[in-house]
């Protein structure tokens, strides 16, 4: 069935048959222009109308924005017809035929807003600027993944009907697993840990994570894409090393295979892939950074969490990507590592982008004691961990990961406005649907 | 940290320091020698008791077998020992010490019933048979994505919650979702669907599903991957070509990328690539070959689904991969498009391996009212699936593709006995942990 042209493959002198969708028709009198789009571009059918069969005219020119035709004949050069080319078509056939009324205009002349376009993804993705963001987004999952085998690591795959979580309940959705309470799991962390002990050593995963924050922001999802990476042998340096490979690997990607869709974005001009190393602040560096920027009311200390604000402040001064480091243990998860020669400081990094964090990591608490310690203080039975704290007294090597948001790296990389826009179905406390 | 010489690279001459874990101790009186295991192999690390420290000897012989330790020290050439070179220690330090006591040996000298493993998998995957698993999985993963893209087909990643299940409610996890009902996929079908009738026209995606099925077999699990595929302006003679292109790129992926792999399990002499084309059997030509082979109680009747035992007769007849086309329509999905010239017989196939069913596809049915009575004939109320049907009134094209099991293909092509040998965690109806 699908041995159409592809209207970018139409050369003059060809007979072709193209197929696709009705574009825009102009009628100018006697003479009429189809404009047909498929996924690889879009080509002129030239309709005379006392020159040709009426019936072939009346199809063509009668038929619905959006449906889907066939259409046969010869190519030919033609310097007015946007692409150069156009067709002189020997028949048309209606394959799909659309509704006059759309509720989304796919040529782009309308604007819609965005949760229209959420409602209408089908109709929203025919158009170009659209369709980019998901061509790059899988070419940043393509090349994330290229990275990860660069450094030596396997994809792993791990459960995402779980038995428990590991932040506490609070962020979790329910279950009901063949009448037991279960949870949708809200990170790979537990099991990537899991493999670095065993003979892989060093992971990815690239999977979904569903937390059931009651955020409402252009920044969150309830469910998104986690690219998750953790290495037996790391140290907190050697995993931020990872992450800025792993990064640049989706930006030079994304600048040498996607032209076009950049261009469809506006961005031909304006993108390319970070250079240099990305900067490493430590906390106590970027608070003084931000009280000496002096625009937050209060200053900063010791052990406060950064704000959004704070976050915009130190974006300013400091760059596109940046890592901020020794963040103090008290607001970093159990699981992070202390630094040996001050339990104050623990080992977690952010990587920051001016508008957000990206990525979150750090090296991992691997001594047994410690860690159980660790689930009691923050209120978690470590006996309901006990499948994966009862690994650490086999044998587990120190070890050190991270985890990036997907959607937010893509929001970042195109400068999106709202992270729904990186996601196909978005999930948020209102949209479940489509 | 991980400056650490990988045991593979270990050459004679050279002064390293190795890190890994204690495979083995093997104390012969004046000399001892301790085996230890990284990622990449495992080198062997001699102690001379009477010309070493005693410190050293004893750090290094009185650690606990699956204990990590990092030993650094000279390589030198030994025909005697398994990979041909020793280390001679000047220094071993005990990284994380193992308990006496482990659930599961990872030597192999003990063998170990599935359930320990699979409660144990750290140590479990320290084994070279069952860590190759997991390379292999992996490889299989990369490979499929390449045929993909080689298909022109783009990486999507549609939505895990839903708010309607594709085959109605009774295979469906329900979960609370701020306080309303949701589930889990069962399958991505209609997200795929709704994305051929964008600008994108062909795609795939690799991702979890999970089916409440209270199956208790060796070949189903309750969350398994689903490598999903489907293209506009297929029919779905182009699908089993497209499907066809897919697993033998699996399996050439790994006669190429995995011979270390297949040796240590034992498959380096039976594995190879499926060659020729995969026989095209109508379902009508299935069933007259299994009643000639006259191994049933009963003869199979038009209409009859196959059953496990029927697909084994059939396997033994055909091969290893086979299609079966052309099923009565009245048992597949709705959403499975009939042949125009007889609407009793279905474009759904299946893909078969003798032993199980590992594909399953055909033309979709892409005329709305159609689809809209489809769901009523199958009881479901089509104003549930109204974000998906209402888009097939915009000019959806005449499609067609298909869903693979991802543990499947992996199970099948390496001959595991059951299929939760190819899932790191695999979740049935008993086992929701680790």
């Amino acid at each position: 069935m699908d041995d159409r042209t592809y209207t970018a493959d139409a050369e003059p002198g060809d007979t072709v048959t193209v197929a696709g969708w009705v574009h825009e028709i102009r009628d100018l009198g006697g003479i009429a222009f189809l404009i047909l789009r498929d996924t690889t571009g879009k080509i002129q059918v030239k309709f005379e109308k006392d020159e040709m069969d009426e019936d072939l005219v009346d199809t063509g020119l009668d038929v619905q924005r959006e449906s889907v035709i066939s259409v046969t004949g010869d190519v030919e050069e033609e310097p007015r017809a946007p692409t150069g080319v156009e067709v002189t078509p020997e028949s048309v056939d209606v394959v799909s035929e659309a509704d006059p009324e759309l509720p989304l205009d796919p040529s782009g002349k309308v604007d819609a807003e965005l949760p229209t376009r959420l409602d209408n993804r089908t109709l929203d993705l025919r158009k170009d600027e659209v369709k980019a963001i998901f061509e790059i987004r899988a070419e940043v999952l393509r090349s994330v993944r290229e990275a990860f085998r660069e450094l030596g690591s396997t994809e792993i795959n791990t459960p995402k009907i779980v038995a428990t979580g590991t932040e506490g309940g609070t962020e979790l959705f329910p279950i009901t697993y063949f009448g037991r309470e279960a949870f949708m799991n809200q990170s790979p962390q537990l099991f990537k840990q899991l493999m670095v002990g065993s003979g892989l050593e060093r992971v990815f995963e690239i999977g979904p994570i569903f937390r059931a924050e009651e955020h409402n922001t252009p920044r969150h999802l309830n469910e998104a894409t986690s690219i998750d990476f953790e290495s037996a042998f790391y140290d907190h340096t050697e995993a931020m090393d990872a992450c800025e490979h792993v990064v640049k690997a989706a930006y030079e990607g994304v600048a040498q295979n996607c032209a076009e869709e950049l261009e469809a974005l506006g961005l031909e001009d304006d993108f390319s892939a970070p250079e240099g190393e990305f900067p490493r602040l430590t906390y106590q560096e970027a608070i003084d950074k931000i009280n000496a920027a002096g625009e937050l009311d209060e200053p900063l200390v010791w052990g406060d969490d950064l704000s959004t604000e704070a976050e915009h402040v130190l974006g300013e001064e400091v760059g596109e990507h940046y890592f901020i480091t020794d963040w103090p243990s008290e607001i970093k998860p159990f699981y992070i590592k202390d630094h040996d020669d001050d339990e104050d400081v623990s080992t977690g990094f952010d990587m920051m982008h001016p508008s957000m964090e990206l990525v979150s990591g750090g090296q991992r608490e691997h001594r047994y004691d410690r860690l159980v310690a660790g689930f009691e203080q923050q209120g978690l039975d470590p006996e309901a961990f006990e499948y994966y704290t009862k690994m650490f007294r086999y044998g587990m090597p120190p070890h050190a990961g991270w985890g990036l948001g997907g959607e937010r790296l893509v929001m970042t990389m195109l400068g999106l406005e709202n992270i729904r826009e990186a996601v196909l179905f978005p999930r948020d406390r209102q949209r479940l649907s489509p």
